[in-house]
């Protein structure tokens, strides 16, 4: 297939859609033609951003660190990531007396960098497909269940094996649910040390209001370094530790960019929808998104009525209120986006030309019956969808419900975590549930125990009021059995009364009791005689058959998914990026505003003189004086000529998802000119298809971050490792 | 002068900044140096814009109608101007079953159009300097309340004089506090009739949301003919009236305008502020604006609070928030604008280069002392400022607190109206103050039974309340005695329950009561011992008071303003425009978007597709089913090209203020594109001063307009009297 791919490559080469719609594998740039990536603007070879036989390249320079992306820029292993990144790190040093985030830091001299307990960086090193031996040990005739376990034991002894290697970090990257299997080498450097991050008031200038938003003027950048040990090997932090000399570093621009540039992201792009059938997608924007714009919007509203006129109450809301808040827009975005893009339609159509090409080539005629497989398990999940998404809603311990929405009503989830603990306890430690193991228990307990600061007793009752009368109002093929034992005789007007009394009498909202449940099997919670705890083992029970049945599902969608895909591939004739999954990638773009709306457009730089208009001295729009002061004589050697001012914040149409976050934007030589952290509203859809109209991401430019440490941190040493020489 | 003006204007023709910022006479358009004018794209001559000695000319076209602007487009005296200034017209003749404001009217035949009873026409014919008749009059040694007097009485007997004439209408314009005086003849047609309204959900289409916002997609034009007697003479509404045939009408243009075009705007502009100092300015910016905003932002939370939770209270407080917070907006945009435009800073630069020029020109050496007695008025005004602000804002009978802010507390509103009539009555009737003549009193009866509409008790108090805390807090040199002598004794915490009290006892608050003391004298309404309405006597009196010192300030200001004008316009050595007063103007100008905030850039027109965008199907964005059918097969005949779309409203730098709602927009030949219908709120200051970067207008593009009578009325007959052919 890769011969046919190849080829078709070459004659579809002057077709401009190539490549701008995707996040490549590093695998994949070399097959990519180099033509076109030349007249894109390309001034590099596809060779110097990968090399697949060395390891080595432009793509090298990328990093995972906490969560996100990073990049190497000196060759004592400074690297350049978001301030949002580095925040725990940042978080950790902290005092009230040495308040680092809201004053920010900068390490004068080696000695002063600031080591953190847990981060980690991690730098690819090899990529190997790993296909065929993944799929080997599938034994014949095996259910779909016995398919995937065979498959994901192989992985685990895949990445046992190589581990084995010194040094050496091992994944394996599943690729659009099994087309491929990747086995991703790396180095893990565990010393990893704080040497700049701005205040608080410019690493998140903006806040919430302006997350998500153009115009931004966010200061989104920090500065780490990494050590080995004196053996050039990873080691915990220590004295001795030297700094690490990367193979490939980033060297800063020193002309910046302007609008129309091309640009490059690198990074760990997180999970996308690409690969979805139109009738997924479908899914999402009918059912998905619209039943959390609708559901978050109630949340909303039952938490801020119920601590209404209650100073106390309305901060113990305030922080559930604003990731609600945020998911809430999201789920709003991604209607609007999916829609705007007409991303389901266009999906459809592309689904019908792959069957109409897969009717014409036989050899591909499986991919039809794969199809109807993904739509008749579409069908079979929509039958207890209602259901499902309400049980859902109370994540597990440590999970979380995508996106990071808080778990509520919170007895319904200490109930039930308590439970699925207790049951998950009674396995062996290996096939316990992630985040349920042995040495997971200290972080459930403090999960468990935290948890509470944001209980507010009225909220928590009508939250759970409201999710009872939810799912009493199920259809009857799709009741919750939890809720009509425990609620299901009750009169409607009753219901309220019956919860209040459930919290009056139960212990779950003791965080001593609740740690000691922690220890406690099922029958013991169950002997506790505590009507809520009851009702909440019972439904972690309907939870856990969902989950076996989620299970079985995934198991049959990993036959089908990879079967259509590759009949997809083919029909295309050119290189497909798959779907993000936190592995590295690398995306083209060019430096470009968009239309958000009729009658308006938002250009692709903004300035600090528009960052000063934003100031009001109130969070999150309160600049540092400091910053006030310098801006008033700027100097001229980070200004950008043609606006005569300092770029703040960029636009390009980089394909970019959430681990996107501190990836380096290199220009055409691949010098970096900023970094990537966040992409609009109108893009939040672009985890179901690329809008090339929509699809822009935000980067802080790299000239905001050198002008900071020379006009207002006068950070010489840094701006000399840096390779860059100060204003005169 | 003139000739020096024009000698200089000359010589400094080639500047670009001339004339863009400018809402010029009809006289200046002659002054104004032709080559410039080319320049800027005009392909007309200036006498085909202004033929002083014929009073012919394109300026002609342009009307008076309803306290709007509006053109003539057709040889049978139709014409156009915006929905909202024919509204009355619309509302006149709705009825619940026949609701035109809802359904929009089209008269098919020239017997079906809609008569209106009060809605009158003025045709501009001559426009006479009469400075030196007006000024000849004044008693040598008079006092300035003398001269003004003097000056008051002459331009009477000017109007009196001229309206000697036929069908003459006459006015005299007062320029810049009397640095000339013009005589203006005009025509008056009382015959108007309705052609076409469309919807109101296309005539108000995005309502107060989207007011004075960009980006606007607003249909707010409406269509009416001018008709005079058999004789060609003005004729009341009469069935043997015959369509007026006017001396110039404006071409429809055909091909409609793109970015960056050319184009004129032509109307009656209200009154504007550019001729005040550098401190009056600043007095606007940092006293009356900021006084407003608090003091409206303070209004908004009594008013929306007392009723919150009351439905009847919410309906009955509606439109008095709606117009307080729109006046709020205001208040914001006028701070806004004045510190964007810095426009206070460029005034007193302008100042002072004009003060450094007069001490080198000893003719001009009176204009120093002027400046000084216009600084020294305002220090005299600044010593009770706030004190005088607030008797202000309860204004009497039917004049309104500027844009129209409701009249609050009513109660005392009420009171110190039936005072001040009462008063008013004493005198001659000519004596009287505008509104309170014999002929005025059906109008007054009538507004104070109507403003019992929107009263609301609880916020009434509420209202009165904080006035009486205002005013209890003024410093001991600015008290306001009627406040002392009825609240001063009183403990802070008794201000509220005194207040029930009143309110308990008065009869103000009946109809019919207070239609009875409307015609009483000042001793029987005290004979009433209502407390309430002594003291709102009380009030009237301070304010009364404050009124004559008004007047002897503007007396003082008027002897000062127009020697310094006349300093600022000789050393400009170019044509000034002089403040907007409500006579005819012509502004220059580009089309063209504007950059409301860094990183953001408004384009200059919006389409169709955009208010589809917009309709939600909920007012005010509940576009008209026959709209949205019409826009799936719009054509190509309307459409333009660079857009492939109907253009709906369009952004120029037209210089334009209140009264150029309704304004023709024409093009470099006289071609009508365009109804100009607001501005931006970024340019709310520009009443103070031009920025070239943000003065703004909004126009609806004439293609809407035809669009409409084409694809959606099919109104052939109309299309075809417009000299405009329908598309096949």
């Amino acid at each position: 297939m890769k011969t046919l791919t190849l080829m078709l490559a070459a004659l579809l080469a002057a077709s401009p859609v190539l490549a701008l719609d995707g996040k490549w594998t590093p695998a994949q740039v070399l097959e990519i033609d180099p033509g076109w990536l030349q007249d894109q603007g390309l001034e590099l070879t596809p060779k110097q951003l990968w090399d697949a036989k060395r390891g080595t390249g432009l793509l090298t320079g990328a990093v995972k660190i906490g969560g996100c992306s990073g990049a190497f820029v000196s060759s004592a292993g400074l690297i350049v990531t978001n301030h949002h990144c580095l925040f725990p790190l940042i978080q950790e040093h902290s005092t009230p007396d040495r308040d680092l985030i809201s004053d920010g830091f900068l390490a004068r001299k080696r000695g002063e960098e600031l080591a953190g307990s847990t981060l980690r960086v991690e730098i690819p090193r090899r990529f190997t497909d790993v296909s065929g031996e993944v799929l080997k040990t599938i034994p014949t005739g095996a259910t779909p269940e016995q398919r995937m376990a065979a498959i994901e034991a192989q992985q685990k002894s895949l990445i046992q094996q190589c581990e084995q290697q010194p040094d050496t970090l091992c994944t394996v990257a599943v690729f659009d649910e099994g087309v491929s299997y990747t086995l991703i080498e790396s180095m893990e450097l565990r010393d990893v040390r704080l040497v700049y991050a701005p205040p608080r008031a410019i690493g998140e200038y903006g806040g919430e209001i302006d997350n998500w938003m153009w115009p931004r003027h966010t200061g989104d950048f920090a500065i780490a370094r990494a050590y080995v040990g004196k053996d050039d090997k990873p080691a915990d932090h220590g004295q001795d530790n030297k700094p690490y000399r990367p193979e490939f570093i980033f060297p800063i621009s020193r002309d910046g960019v302007v609008a129309g540039d091309f640009v490059m992201l690198l990074g760990y792009p997180g999970v996308t929808y690409r690969s979805l059938l139109a009738e997924e997608m479908r899914e999402r924007r009918e059912r998905f998104f619209v039943r959390r714009e609708e559901l978050f919007g109630e949340w909303i509203e039952v938490l801020q009525q119920a601590s209404e006129g209650d100073p106390a109450g309305v901060i113990a809301v305030a922080a559930n209120v604003k990731s609600i808040l945020n998911r809430h827009k999201n789920a709003q975005g991604q209607i609007a986006g999916l829609d705007r893009g007409n991303i389901v339609q266009k999906q459809l159509d592309a689904d019908n030309a792959v069957a109409a090409w897969v009717r014409k080539h036989p050899q591909h005629t499986a991919a039809l019956d794969a199809r109807a497989g993904l739509r008749a398990l579409l069908a079979e999940r929509e039958q207890s969808w209602e259901r499902d998404f309400l049980l859902n809603l109370i994540p597990m311990g440590v999970e979380s419900v995508a996106g990071g929405i808080p778990p509520l009503p919170k007895t319904l989830y200490f109930g039930a975590t308590l439970a699925h603990n207790a049951i998950e306890q009674t396995l062996d430690d290996a096939a316990r549930a992630e985040g349920f193991s042995s040495s997971d228990q200290p972080k459930l307990r403090e999960r468990l125990r935290r948890e509470q600061q944001n209980y507010h007793a009225a909220a928590d009752q009508q939250l759970l009021a409201a999710l009872v009368r939810r799912a009493l109002a199920l259809p009857k093929e799709q009741r919750i059995a939890s809720v009509d034992r425990h609620f299901g005789k009750l009169d409607q007007t009753a219901i309220e009364a019956r919860i209040a009394e459930l919290y009056g009498q139960t212990a779950l909202l003791d965080a001593k009791v609740r740690e000691q449940m922690l220890t406690e099997n099922i029958d013991s919670l169950r002997a506790r005689g505590d009507a809520l705890l009851d009702f909440a083992i019972d439904w972690n029970q309907d939870l856990r058959a969902l989950r076996e049945r989620e299970h079985q599902w995934a198991s049959r969608s990993a036959i089908h998914r990879p079967i259509w895909r590759r009949a997809v591939r083919a029909q295309a004739g050119q290189p497909i990026a798959p779907d993000a999954n936190g592995s590295l990638r690398i995306s083209f773009a060019h430096i470009k505003g968009y239309v958000p709306r009729d009658g308006v457009r938002y250009t692709p730089f903004t300035t600090l003189s528009g960052a000063l208009e934003k100031h009001t001295g109130i969070d999150p729009f309160d600049l540092p004086a400091a910053v006030r002061t310098a801006s008033r004589t700027p100097g001229k050697r980070w200004l950008q000529a043609d606006l005569n001012d300092l770029p703040i914040n960029f636009l390009a149409d980089g394909d970019t998802s959430g681990g996107n976050s501190g990836s380096p934007v290199v220009n055409a030589m691949g010098e970096l000119v900023g970094i990537n952290f966040d992409r609009v509203w109108e893009n939040v859809a672009g985890d179901f298809g690329f809008n090339p109209a929509l699809s822009r991401n935000i980067s802080v430019d790299i000239r905001y971050l050198l002008w900071l440490l020379d006009r207002v941190e006068h950070a010489d040493e840094l701006l000399q490792e840096l390779g860059v020489e100060r204003e005169l």
